[in-house]
């Protein structure tokens, strides 16, 4: 760890008056900051001479006191950091944290206020927050508003999904800032959505992506989203700015605070090569490193689950019953007859172990394991689900006997309905049943509307809640995957046993709608920034009319894509998500699944173009072997893949799963091929991707 | 047990025409039910002959479906029950509760809804609720109000508090319907206090009082407040009529329900003489039985606090520290210096416990004793307390010892703040953390606003909240004392554990600007009618200028009067409020309150009049013990104490505790004198009470 600290203070007098500058240790970016002529605190960014972000405002706005202007500069900090540290599990081994720092100190009078605002400038891009230290004029702070501005220099492109408080599960837009307004219209349309601010402002989320007519790429989000409600943004498309909107619970507060107080980072990643935006690890960088000492039962890992049965055709259900009356803790389940179909009985559970068993698959999922599924409308019931209590049809000590004695984890799943009260109400009885029956990792849900009806899913109790559940699962060594939780900003870092979150339109869709071959052309630009995605890859059978006439939709993916997904879509918890049944028919493409690990030491971004096509290389953490996932949008592709990063000299062979000649999304999308080839570190592979298709490949050391 | 039941299902044709009676066992009341030209049902209620309730409304507005017009009877059924129950504690050794039941079946149609409205009419007064069935066509009905109408007939006196949705620590109001307007304008003043009604209507809260010119009580409540909110009402003073006015959530939605659902029980006790007020068990009643099969756990009490040393001067302080920064679970509190002002400290607890061994008094309540006391203003914190971290200078397991080992048992203290969510997450913590510790029994304390902010202190959410607590302590064997919690509608019969409540202005007012003396002569016919309250009586050193010059007021009692409580405040859980150093200035006094008993085998109101003045003599549980209780308001008094309920024949020692004859509240309320006389069942007692004054005695059979 190279460490250089050079603190400068400078007085404030001779600074007011002028701009302080500061840039990225390479040079490339240039962060000026300034207070305007009514002491508004403003920033500008420049990327390699030319301007990313225009003078632009910053202030928050409070009941009890502004933060707003009438600021002087009353000192900077300026360091300079290089460091690295080693993730629990991640895309790299070794992750290099080196950043300028520049740190405003600001003062405004009557009554006084006080105010840092802190900047950390990366080659890659720069993440900025708010401080408010303890100060003697402010303890509490009710805040209503965030002004921070980004004032962007063109009709950049903009990748980006609609403005909502509850739900992030949209397919991304690819439009300009002159065209945004009439894209979002019909796209703002639930009634919990954010509408169109008063100025006539657009909504929209992060994570999102901008692209410049000269080739920038800039990804707008935020890192450690902790004690503050989800950053949303307003666009004003003629003037091409974004302002920061928070999430406000129901009452119109943004956030109820205490000083001191830090916000999230604001987080830009920059470059003119959109590899780099996939492979920056700024967000993770901003984070605090990991608050656990002992990380030994963190396990990254593969898992099948009891779920996909419930989406094919809308028969096998959650529920154990078809009694909508029935209710948790009330009604005696036993004296119930089973509605037939309910796959998360014993009997069957006990077929996803063999086969996980049998296929080294980690763990098995099982949804639908516990009373109240019936009747589980949201934002109706103050006591919703039971999560200590079984269905009886489904035996928690035979299954965790049944289980241990074959090496598979299980883990359990906690749909709250969205009754986050009720689910922290149950939390510790919730985990320790967890542990006394052996599951060290849940998937929680919060499909609906939130309880505390105060709230929204990215208000900032919310936010206080999810980050509540990971650690309170790490007291008892529990791993998360949250789905329907406020997107990730990084968190994973701190809480490595939050190993994923849904947060983004997931594989699911592919049973409501379907999903469109760019949109996972587009996530990890976007969503992944955040943190891994539990996307469900692994599809095999895409046409929803094999288990049900009536679908005549069928998913945006070839099966070799899916096998891709596992490597552009990376992630420490990874599903295959059909039916055992399904992998039975490909035995040979379910290898690849078999193989793929879920942790990396190296990764190398081959190739990548927003919404268009990605081409990955990771290299295993416990082996010399490396996999290699391409994936290309509606259109077929011919990626290049560079094996250069093989070691000089060293023999290899690539077994390739690729689509068939004829394969196509729509048309033909089971046809694939498994070849091998050898290779090492001059070849490069042209590989032909089907529309909306892709190839994945294993490469292992040649025997000698 | 007498149980008479008499079905009597009638058709629908007959009955639509007509109006269903029914009367009381006694024949004494008679009620009527109807439904109007709009099929909307009408109830009306006669007293001797003489009409109580004049032909009211009754119906349910929801959301998904109304149940206010359209009805017709498609049937009745009525019973007769008589039986009895045998409380764990409470005024009486053996319950009766004997009622003719109504249930009148409705149906309305397009879209078909079904609607009970079931009638238990005692001789003491009438319970009524709504049910709703399991229908085809609601099933979730999300309640906006309760029309439920109590047209009275004349310009009765009401004796009532101003309505508010967060808080019932008022002074009553006397006033009849044509003054309740100009009275109670100026009183609500709260912001989050209820304004009155569009149709100019004012809100008062229950329980209430009213009484007719021709000498009628009526006293209004509710029984059985379950899953529901606290019912308010909307006077409309010209028509001299009440409707009910449910609390809502700040969404302004009244309940969330789930059919089939029955409401509390709307409640009128009636009798023409006002001790029947005070006897009457009408409320326990109409709740259910007990939920526990074991209540050996179960200990009524006496208590003496750390706790009134923080009301006396200013001085003592909950906080640990000055640090108005600190918080739980981030400051390190070891590292904090104490503000040198902290009574829930280890040595001074031990004094405490020392006392109340020397003293047999049971328990000793330590307020202040874990983390987050420097700062906690309500609503700005979605962490608060801690509730398993005491301060350091309060050591949980010496004490835990000390106590133990002189057979005093501690009582933990939960103030949340309001910070309902806080402490539901913390609760098993909680709760395990006091077993661990000895603690069977907990204060919990909701000052402020309430989080999650959606809710108030009497809406749906935060009534299942503390019915929740109440069930959840009780799977841990704990006691509890509820305060700032919705006022009480009969629950300790179903939860005996929820041994006592707060919910009205309590005896610490006497440190905020006192009570005067017909506050605690107008409680038994109102507050009390819910349940018991920890009115925290036995305050001895009245003058709060004794402590600090600058409070010049002083509470509205004499000495002897606060002993007199114990019998006119009936609790199973009874503090002795004051200080240990007060009591023993006063030894003699004290005495009585070691006597004095907290649970009864029987109950005899002598004399009562609202506002004025009670008398009632009880006798002891566990002896042959009869102990006599007077009050009077700001008049002196005399007393008549008839002493015929004791056996005859039976020779008994009455040792008197009295006001001194020159005894007054206000100019010398400490002057008392204790005597004791021979008597038996003949003898009749002339007990003088001084202006704010009162008597206890104790009456013991004569040794032979």
């Amino acid at each position: 760890m190279r460490f250089i600290a050079l603190p400068t203070l400078l007085a404030a007098a001779a600074l007011s008056a002028a701009a302080t500058s500061v840039s990225s240790p390479s040079g490339e970016l240039v962060l000026d900051v300034d207070v305007d002529n009514a002491g508004t605190p403003v920033y500008s960014l420049a990327y390699k001479g030319r301007p990313v972000i225009s003078r632009s405002v910053l202030g928050l706005e409070g009941k009890e006191a502004s933060f707003t202007s009438g600021f002087t500069v009353t000192g900077t900090d300026t360091i300079t950091v290089d460091r690295s540290w080693q993730p629990v599990w991640g895309e790299y081994a070794d992750v290099r944290d080196h950043f300028r720092e520049l740190a405003v100190h600001l003062r405004a009078d009557n009554p006084a206020r006080l105010l840092t605002l802190r900047f950390r400038l990366f080659d890659d891009g720069l993440g900025f927050r708010y401080e408010l230290p303890r100060q003697d004029n402010v303890n509490y702070l009710t805040l209503m508003k965030e002004n921070t501005q980004f004032d962007f220099t063109g009709d950049h492109t903009l990748y980006c999904i609609p403005g909502d408080y509850d739900t992030d599960e949209f397919l991304f837009s690819e439009v300009r800032f002159s065209g945004l307004e009439d894209e979002m219209a019909p796209r703002l349309t639930r009634p919990a959505a954010n509408r169109p601010a008063a100025n006539g402002a657009t909504c929209i989320q992060t994570p999102m992506l901008l692209k410049t007519d000269d080739g920038t790429y800039i990804s707008l989000h935020e890192a450690a989203l902790v004690g503050y409600p989800a950053m949303l943004l307003d666009v004003d498309c003629p003037e091409q700015s974004m302002t920061a909107h928070l999430a406000p619970d129901r009452l119109g507060v943004s956030a109820y605070l205490q000083l001191p107080f830090a916000t999230p980072w604001r987080t830009l990643i920059i470059s003119d090569d959109a590899r780099d935006i996939l492979a920056s690890q700024l967000i993770l960088n901003l984070n605090e490193p990991c608050a656990f000492d002992d990380t030994s039962w963190i396990k990254p890992m593969k898992f099948i689950g009891v779920w996909w049965e419930m989406f094919t055709g809308n028969v096998k259900t959650w529920a154990y019953s078809d009694d909508y009356r029935a209710k948790p803790g009330i009604t005696d389940y036993s004296a119930l007859p089973s509605n037939g179909r309910h796959p998360a009985n014993t009997a069957n559970v006990m077929k996803y172990i063999d086969f996980a068993a049998r296929h080294g698959i980690d763990a098995v999922l099982v949804e639908g394991w516990n009373e109240g599924w019936e009747d589980w409308r949201a934002y109706r019931k103050n006591r919703q689900f039971l999560f200590d209590k079984a269905y009886p049809d489904f035996d928690v000590d035979s299954l965790r006997r049944y289980a241990t004695d074959r090496g598979v984890q299980l883990i359990m799943h906690h749909e709250t309905a969205s009754n986050a009260a009720d689910y922290e109400r149950q939390l510790d009885r919730a985990f320790s049943f967890m542990k006394q029956n052996g599951y060290n990792a849940v998937k929680t849900g919060y499909v609906g509307d939130i309880i505390p009806r105060s709230e929204h899913h990215t208000s900032q109790w919310m936010v206080d809640h999810v980050n509540y559940v990971a650690g309170r699962a790490a007291d008892y060594h529990i791993m998360v995957d949250s789905h329907e939780a406020p997107r990730p900003t990084g968190l994973c870092r701190t809480y490595p046993n939050w190993l994923a979150q849904e947060s983004a339109r997931g594989g699911e869709y592919e049973a409501m709608g379907s999903n469109p071959p760019s949109h996972t052309c587009i996530l990890p630009f976007t969503r992944l920034k955040g943190g891994p995605m539990d996307y469900t890859p692994g599809l095999f059978e895409t046409r929803l009319s094999y288990y049900n006439e009536g679908k005549t939709y069928q998913a945006g993916t070839t099966l070799a894509r899916q096998l891709a997904l596992y490597l552009t879509m990376p992630s420490p918890l990874q599903m295959a998500c059909d039916l055992p049944e399904n992998y039975e028919r490909f035995p040979d493409a379910f290898r690849f699944i078999e193989d793929v690990p879920v942790d990396w030491s190296d990764s190398r971004y081959l190739e990548a173009e927003p919404n268009r096509y990605i081409t990955v290389a990771r290299r295993d953490k416990h082996s010399d072997d490396w996999y290699v996932g391409a994936i290309t949008d509606d259109n077929a592709r011919e990626a290049l893949i560079d094996l250069s990063f093989l070691p000089e000299g060293r023999k290899y062979v690539a077994t390739i799963y690729e689509d068939a000649k004829d394969a196509h999304w729509k048309d033909n999308p089971q046809a694939y091929n498994i070849r091998t080839v050898k290779v090492d570190s001059r070849k490069k592979l042209r590989q032909r991707l089907a529309p909306g298709g892709g190839a994945a490949i294993r490469i292992t050391p040649a025997e000698i």
